[in-house]
């Protein structure tokens, strides 16, 4: 077995609009680039595929994570990263799942929520003030933040690249991969 | 890549007692001997972790086939060997998962329902003919054979390992999997 076979996953959390997913993606693609064989649970993907129905209650939010959890777990007992992108706003459930899996790095993606709204990307934070969107994610609902996240990134001011340099730098530290040359393309 | 980075699925369906989780027990081991990487989705399991509060309605059990056949293709293609035993009693749902996987072995674990409700391992027919389970595969709620599945293992009167080489020759005939050397153990 390679240290590329080594299934580990690294668990991004942080508001709507913080960046998880865009910085999630050039960690996943530059992993790939290394010979790690990564899956991208993205929130709203998995919503749609295991937690159809499912609301943003509490106990509704608690459930979805622990399927994303339960799943990256699956990966990463294979060999696989599992990299999630999802809110993820309760402290239990992700130490819940970060006790389910042997190397779990969570990356806190920490943009002050007045750089989210005013980002607003899909257009969420204007209804979640105009009461169209209840239990919305820190204007509604609660997000606690992690207490010793194995990463935070502060992306307000960063560029997505200095950010996902600085998890794949952790992973590095972590023995988790290593910077070795890209695979042979034939 | 070699030839065990392949990732695939081996989708089990059969009657409640018929054996699927007997015989892909020896399946999944034998693979993992052979350097595989496998996971083994077993149904009960998997109502668990991501279906809980579904139900035995047609509806309910397409739902948590669907789910079993998203987890199952993510595993797929990352190079793992998903094998799943669940009953999956209705044909068009198996056929849409077929769809999402590029090598899906539909295996029909074909026991007569006398024989699978004589075993009764989980008491669950006596349950089922009394009434006290409604909606029971086969006795009150219909199983719709594969009508082309991969390999079709008749148990009644065949020993489990029997009916796993069938399986395994398959995979073999199909250039999935190969009888090669045990890895090393250190």
């Amino acid at each position: 077995m390679t240290d590329h076979d080594k299934g580990f996953c690294i668990w991004f959390t942080g508001l709507s609009g913080a960046g998880k997913s865009t910085i999630a993606e050039v960690v996943v693609e530059e992993l790939r680039r290394r010979g790690h064989r990564v899956e991208l649970l993205d929130g709203d993907e998995v919503r749609q595929n295991l937690s159809k129905g499912l609301g943003f209650s509490k106990e509704d939010r608690d459930t979805n994570i622990r399927r994303i959890g339960w799943v990256a777990a699956v990966l990463a007992r294979n060999g696989v990263v599992a990299v999630t992108a999802a809110i993820s706003p309760y402290r239990d459930i992700r130490d819940e799942v970060r006790g389910q899996i042997d190397h779990f790095v969570e990356v806190f993606v920490d943009t002050p929520i007045d750089v989210c709204e005013e980002r607003d990307v899909k257009g969420l934070y204007a209804k979640a003030r105009s009461g169209e969107i209840p239990e919305f994610t820190g204007v509604s609902d609660p997000y606690e933040e992690p207490l010793a996240a194995e990463v935070r990134v502060v992306t307000d001011d960063r560029e997505v690249t200095a950010s996902a340099a600085q998890v794949l730098s952790y992973l590095e530290d972590a023995g988790l991969t290593h910077p070795g040359p890209a695979p042979r393309h034939d």
